[in-house]
């Protein structure tokens, strides 16, 4: 049998696409998926953007001695995603910094926006300490930043080919 | 853009087949991932083996009036998933019973056992009662009874064609 | 043997403070406590402010067919939180509007401020239609509204008696 | 203002009772505790009988170069447990073998017990082999050795005074 793998996302025309399936797990009493769990659902998109370029948690690790971390995020909450639903998340870079990197994110079902998020990301060392964006992963991410507009999170994220 | 869409599982000789990813959320401070996470991967496993025959929870609830919920489960921790894992989480129903079900998953990484489970799933109505499974799921569930055999959950889940 | 129950919280000069022990399931492999894990945390503490208050969510439904929910929020984070920390919610509102409130939350561990929150909360009703926030709703909020100030989150909560 | 702690359980009559209060964060769209999130609470309560009889997670890893992990459990599902109950984990250990420690645990909401669980806990050295059960920790956990019962785990779990 070949490889089983999970969908690890893609890029289309310069953003980063990550479907999320809502199982019972991420939803509450209220019937709709927990707050918090959409801070999994992203994370789990950033992880397959780094990895999609070639920056899996390990080889930031061996080859370039950071592991990144969220600094400061803001989630706004326009619908509520229910079970079973299958979400898109889509994902950004917005600002490389000296050290730390911006991105953003929103959370759809089919044309709807549901959930957007802005967020700063730290790099830091094994020891949790600041470290800088190295040269090589602000050449990764170049090509990949969009513009950002006043209008985000709730303009769709926009083609940057 | 086409439809992007999670990996849904399949079939492969009988047996359910679910890809899952590991990521950050499902670790914990021992660098592994967190036992009750486990359940999770299971779970998710067991909606889409459910769903690949037809019966999302939707139409569960729609057409049959039943939801299932789990009654009893054993699980054994062989070997640890590590942070960036992907692994498959094998499902099969082991026998179906007036009004539960017994089923049995594996959740691997490559050709090694980490964990394995044995459950009985129960039918209740909406209003928390059990109900008996309607002879409809029994006819879907048939074709992929496996026969129980005496080494599981460490024997790997054989093929049932 | 007497009733066993979890700390409930309680209010200091004007603010409300919930202990929040940290366990396995908070953690990652990055050693800390998960970054979504802190909201799970904040609503824990908030829940049982507005139980304080006499406002469980079983009374809000029943007497004033309402429920809250976040609608946006913004968590910096400053300092990571370990495994076994005993952390400390410090809970204030900061302002009550039309159909929203405004709270602002902290999760410190001793004098270390580790965590910074600020929440919109919106309330709906049961059908998840936005509500106005009941006159005797405000009213029950008002001897706990905080002055904004400027330094917030990362000034420490001050008194407000 | 003096230190606000959680509640860190207690032992009564040779049993440790530990509460928990059920949040939003451990319910599901089925409007209970999700099925996993039980584990959560057992951990939690096993963590503290631990660090009551002085052998919490820092210790144990820096004078006996040990840490703990579940090697198999058993969970029945009797009633669901709702948000906003509180319930009370009870404690026990059954058996102390060479490299594993056999506990017992129930779940109950007053009166009545919801949840029964049977575990195997094994000891690990940081490495993550197994490693065998201290003579001083043996020590510390035979006063409070239960009899097995084969009533359990539906037996309320017996003084062992």
């Amino acid at each position: 049998m070949t490889a089983l793998l999970p969908h690890p996302g893609a890029f289309a025309q310069g953003i980063f696409m990550y479907p999320v399936r809502v199982y019972y797990e991420d939803t509450d009493a209220g019937g709709i998926v927990y707050h918090a769990d959409y801070l999994k659902f992203a994370e789990r998109a950033r992880t397959e953007f780094m990895r999609c370029l070639g920056w899996g948690h390990d080889r930031l690790v061996a080859e370039l001695g950071v592991t990144w971390v969220v600094r400061r995020l803001q989630i706004d909450y326009r619908h509520p995603a229910k079970l079973g639903d299958c979400l898109v998340v889509s994902t950004v870079c917005d600002a490389i910094h000296g050290a730390s990197i911006e991105m953003s994110q929103q959370i759809a079902r089919g044309d709807t926006i549901l959930t957007g998020l802005q967020l700063q990301i730290a790099l830091l060392t094994p020891q949790g300490r600041p470290a800088r964006v190295p040269a090589i992963l602000t050449e990764s991410l170049t090509p990949f930043l969009a513009q950002r507009t006043s209008q985000r999170p709730w303009t769709k994220h926009p083609s940057i080919q």
